[in-house]
């Protein structure tokens, strides 16, 4: 197949960890008969420095085309005393609304050799392996007005959502737990918010349609307690924009893995926008100290998800396993008896397992 | 000092641990030579059975007229199957912003006793100890409007705050931080919302009153990830009304002992209500099993905060710790090595405590 890709590696490490998974590519592309086109572009500080913009016209337009976009990590402390609607993170909400990426998929899983650096203790984080998905272009981000009252004295955000967008989002929740362990959790604020009450009835409504999946309502504020006493109680976690910012951090750290974890964001065609859940770490930015794994196992959700070849997808997943099982790990993940490697070389190493697999 | 406590049970174990809480008032009372009178209300599913409305107005009335109000717990599954507007949480929403109660204060501790029942590593939780200030009549739960669009295809909430209600709580947070440790996080999320932005300018405005106090800003995602990951690293912690919600949850099952955690919630003039974190606990109602620290704790709370009555409430805090000291616990809590107690009996023991005390 031929699939063109647009790069968006960002500010800090998004550079490094973005040329690992565009090597890890092309070592897949070639075992398998493929042919990935790739077209770097601007986003976030990178382009605020070049264009005075943090998502300029012609990224989307690039992203409009393409069959997925891979994106690295925005932001840096270079770019902080600007104002908030010239900031690198203007570049993410903008593309995601701009391109409709309406669904976030954060998988949270635990790698073995990491549970020791959970904050958790190890019978409770132990077997935890979820997914958050989150709506991601609606509520309290984007609804209308969001500002302050002509004396100043007040100020206003809306948390808006249309019967539409919430029957996708929860039919992306149903179908992400079908292909799971078939368990869904619905997170609202139903005793408070009537946009829960809406989404709650929404969920009871899809769930007809969907009666190999077993569905429960969880109240935001009892989710986030869950979460750190019982984490393995989830299975798939389907939430607004804002419950589901909050709830995919809060799980992000739990497995000690945050270094690894890769997401999705989803339209409704299938194409979407793939980034590692970590941020740009300007501190070690260009040393070739980034931790490439959480991006390479982003752009495995690339192929599983916009061009539907699990098959390649498991390749690399299993290949970053395998390099972990060996011992290998980047400075960040403190792996006990491993071998540290630089970005490149661990890179190299996932590519050594892709190639040499059978 | 004579004062007048309205009492509201309200349902499940709420009634047995108020009347544990008014016992050891008593105590008290005698002891320090003040007179207490108290006086009992309906409220939440209590008041729903006997007057058809979670708040009914004489409630509100002896309230208002009351030194101080302490809450038992509501809710319970008899009452899961009412709509929304009739449930008995609505009894504590409509208390909360008829009585003005703006601040949340719940204090998070650790008891050295409980700690192995953390979901936390022993080193990443010990030495826990901070304060969430939540704003607690504003925001997302009271903001107009709140409601369907007319077809039934849209829904809206709205998070709206006036500048005077957003300095009076911020006030709150560096009051309490003086009191404490000195350092003052306030979590918003100013890279996305407008009420944020303004949250922290006000913040900042302030922080030259009180430069004894160091502030940092955290953004409500980042402060999710910390209080699990880091937990010590907070002292006091500022924030609005849903997040305060969420994140106060979060916090209040770090260090194992959900079951002794107080809160208050004030009024301008220093009227506060206070009631335990734990909710009604339906399963074991009537049965002797109630855990009544958190309420006595509430209690104490009440001295401090709305009768000024450090000494007094001292005096608590120190013979529940002794109590605990002496391996004296309910069901609820795994001590090793206790004794387990009925929540009758465990209050006898925190009244010989506090009358034998010198
Ligand atoms: C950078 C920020 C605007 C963004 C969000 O809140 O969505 C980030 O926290 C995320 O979760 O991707
Ligand atoms: C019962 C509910 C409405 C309430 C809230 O969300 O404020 C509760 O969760 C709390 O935190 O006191």
């Amino acid at each position: 197949m031929n699939k063109h890709v647009v790069l968006l590696p960002g500010d800090g490490i998004g550079k490094e960890v973005m040329e690992s998974a565009r090597l890890v590519l092309e070592a897949v592309a070639e075992r398998n008969g493929h042919r990935f086109t790739f077209e770097e572009k601007l986003i976030g500080g990178a382009a605020i420095d070049e264009q005075g913009d943090p998502l300029p016209r012609e990224t989307v337009e690039a992203a409009e085309k393409a069959d997925a976009v891979l994106l690295g990590a925005v932001g840096g402390p270079s770019w902080d005393h600007l104002p908030g609607s010239g900031r690198p993170e203007q570049g993410l909400l903008g593309i995601r609304k701009q391109l409709g990426l309406f669904a976030n998929l954060r998988p949270v899983k635990g790698f073995r050799q990491l549970l020791h650096a959970s904050p958790l203790k190890k019978e409770v984080v132990e077997g935890s392996d979820l997914l958050i998905v989150r709506e991601l272009t609606g509520g309290l981000y984007f609804g209308e007005p969001q500002e302050r009252s002509e004396d100043g004295e007040g100020v206003v955000d809306t948390l808006s959502y249309s019967r539409k967008e919430i029957e996708r989002i929860v039919e992306q929740g149903f179908e992400s737990a079908r292909k799971r362990r078939k368990q869904l959790t619905s997170v609202d604020k139903a005793n408070v918010l009537e946009s829960s009450r809406m989404w709650r009835e929404i969920v009871e409504e899809k769930s007809a349609d969907y009666p190999d999946v077993k569905v429960d309502h969880m109240l935001v504020d009892a989710a986030a307690m869950k979460l750190v006493t019982d984490p393995t109680y989830f299975d798939v976690v389907v939430t607004e924009n804002m419950f589901g910012d909050i709830l995919s951090d809060e799980a992000s750290v739990l497995t000690g893995s945050l270094g690894l974890l890769p997401s999705a964001s989803l339209r409704e065609d299938g194409t979407g926008l793939y980034e590692p859940v970590h941020g740009s770490a300007p501190d070690i930015a260009g040393e070739d100290k980034a931790n490439p794994l959480a991006m390479i196992l982003s752009a495995a959700m690339m192929l599983k998800h916009s061009f539907h070849m699990e098959k390649e997808a498991e390749h690399i997943e299993k290949a970053v396993q395998e390099v972990l099982d060996a011992g290998y790990h980047t400075a960040d993940l403190s792996v006990v008896n491993g071998t540290e490697l630089g970005c490149t070389d661990l890179t190299r190493k996932v590519i050594e397992q892709i190639t040499s697999e059978d």
